[in-house]
């Protein structure tokens, strides 16, 4: 899933600026540094525990988190004490969510804010708490605090690899790229698979850039809305979605129109493709409904209806399961006939890597797309299992 | 699936009323006849047409009808041409649905009513049509119309049971029953296994009484609202779904209270229990949201939402998922703490057949519960297979 190797951009629905250069995928952009390390949470040695720091002063920084009413304790913390704008670290673990975990779960991420700001000596509020994994499940403090100092002393410019490792969860692998072009580095981790649609943000991304952004929060907002907002994996909304956007301006370069979107239209799909048990990716676009809201409810719909997904993973151009979905979103209004001329599915059938699906409605200008994966056995495999 | 042989009321969630007495469940209220054949539809020479209708001449009734805005061309012309207080039969096919089909598909669903009433005596507004089976198909009319007619001279009373099947679809057997109480008998049909999410109703159900209702239409609303309302299997609402109640009062007894809410309830759960590759039922109670639409919301989420029901497939008592579909449900907004203290998920683990989730918010006296199917391979497996 990182872009080792092959082609970073190799969705027929990403375009990259012109002049777009991939570096080495564990590479970081200039003015970085990251690391992880293994505190016991995964367990078996995996790493679980990693911090991502800008080494200047200045950084301008947005940070969008799930509107999940059942955010974690991180999520709560971030929103009451960090400063959104001036993020110069993130200290994030994988293995454990600290979701529903009352008042202790929010010391607890308080705590791991307060022992990495003094580690690097910045302020709390400049330092973001992400956290993945199980739910309802109080954190071994002390272990991730010991992580925590570990990690600090660890802090190295030029790779995101371990850091990149140790947001993972059910993922099969780290979701990773840095890219140049204009003379600025861009560099991103992400991870994600399950629990997958979106409120701001989808899952944790964590974005770096020697660039300079003036107004980074509706820049990192239009991004995330043409990407992490566009994707679904099983309809559910995480309680930790996070989405850090650092920028440091060393290079004295504007961040090139399209590049943040890019990459992270690139990283939602590779999210999407790595859907727990997923086989394929489909993308639905909806047109011409009253406004681009109805549309999205109707692509939405169909994305997330069962029945659909598994057509798209039984390889059956189903149309009627299209109008049936989209006649449920649009229940109690007069609609034109959703008949077969109005639905193009046929490239839910054979071999078609990333099938489209069309439907094009009769009642105004609204468009929306919705990208989604299949619902296989394997998901429910997967998510049978007892993990409580 | 049906009653015979076991006994009707058999869940710990249906309380019917005292003295109600089970009689031959492929048995039919006095006053009514029916009969269903194999017209070719579904093959093999599976009975796949029916018609039920009243003898007497004065019958008061009420038709529930799908609120999908892609509803199918017979729940169109029921909408249009049907007096719904005053249905005297109803013709029903499986194997097509009739939906898409376009302007043709309603001009076929308005040659059954016409051929029907023209074979029972009556007018077209007296005939209810109702159709399940594949989109987006036209219906072969010539064999649908020579059915009818070779079904309303089968007509006879005392027994629904070729009627009973002719509704069925992946259905794995009849559901139906005959109950008798205070001088008054009631006999119901029901069919649904997938695409089941209610708007009005959620599936085909016909129901007929010799007992008196002054006003069928807000007494069987109540009674769907309690039970077809209260059903998920796969959170898809159905383009087809129809109800249709018919009393003849000739047994000059009123309805029993609380009769037709047990059966229907019975029957919603038999439903549920068939849904597609479904292995188990729960139940979701809310409780203490701000209102009972809000508990609805809540409660729908958690009950739709694929990672409880494979928890509840897995014997997992994962309330970390209960919490995270809960508040999806209410994002955006401040919620006290989703809590193990608030969420009652044990039930899910071990074998309890009927295993109970409670969720208590502190926002209000809003409640709601909603009962649905596990989520397991065989579901996938059904709907991935090619069947356009």
């Amino acid at each position: 899933m990182s872009c080792g190797g092959e082609t970073f951009f190799r969705s027929r629905w990403v375009q990259a600026p012109d002049g777009t250069t991939e570096l080495d995928p564990d590479g970081l952009a200039p003015g970085f540094e990251a690391a992880g390390v293994a505190c016991g949470l995964k367990g078996g040695g995996a790493i679980d525990l990693g911090i991502v720091r800008a080494t200047t002063d200045a950084v301008s920084s947005a940070l969008l988190l799930t509107r999940n009413a059942a955010a974690a304790a991180p999520v709560r913390l971030c929103r009451e004490v960090c400063d959104p704008g001036s993020i110069r670290a993130a200290v994030v673990n994988s293995g454990n969510a600290n979701a529903a975990t009352g008042e202790q779960g929010y010391r607890d991420a308080a705590a791991m804010q307060t022992v990495t700001a003094d580690a690097l000596g910045i302020q709390a509020k400049e330092v973001a708490v992400a956290e993945t994994g199980t739910i309802g499940v109080r954190l071994p403090l002390a272990e991730v605090l010991e992580g925590v100092s570990a990690v600090a002393g660890a802090l190295a410019p030029g790779s995101a690899q371990s850091f990149s490792e140790a947001i993972m969860t059910t993922d099969r692998g780290p979701k990773r790229c840095t890219v140049s072009v204009g003379g600025v580095t861009l560099s991103a981790q992400a991870k994600g698979a399950g629990m997958i649609e979106p409120g701001y943000a989808t899952m944790l991304c964590f974005v770096q850039t020697d660039a300079a952004i003036l107004d980074p929060e509706p820049e990192l907002r239009a991004a995330v809305s043409g990407s992490f907002e566009r994707i679904t994996v099983d309809g559910q909304m995480s309680t930790n979605d996070t989405v850090l956007l650092q920028a440091t301006g060393e290079a004295h370069e504007q961040l090139p129109p399209g590049l943040l979107a890019a990459v992270l239209k690139q990283l939602a799909l590779e999210i999407v493709a790595d859907g727990e048990g997923a086989s394929r990716v489909g993308r639905i676009l909806v047109s011409g409904a009253r406004d681009d809201l109805e549309a999205e409810r109707v692509a939405r719909a169909i994305a997330n209806s069962p029945l659909v997904k598994t057509a798209l993973y039984g390889r059956d151009p189903n149309w009627g399961r299209v109008a049936q979905a989209a006649g449920m979103a649009l229940a109690g209004e007069e609609v034109a006939e959703l008949g077969p001329d109005r639905i193009e599915a046929g490239e839910l059938a054979g071999e078609t890597a990333e099938p489209e699906i069309g439907l094009r409605l009769d009642r105004g200008g609204g468009e929306a797309h919705v990208f989604f994966s299949d619902l296989t056995e394997a998901y429910v495999q997967l998510n049978a299992e007892y993990t409580t």
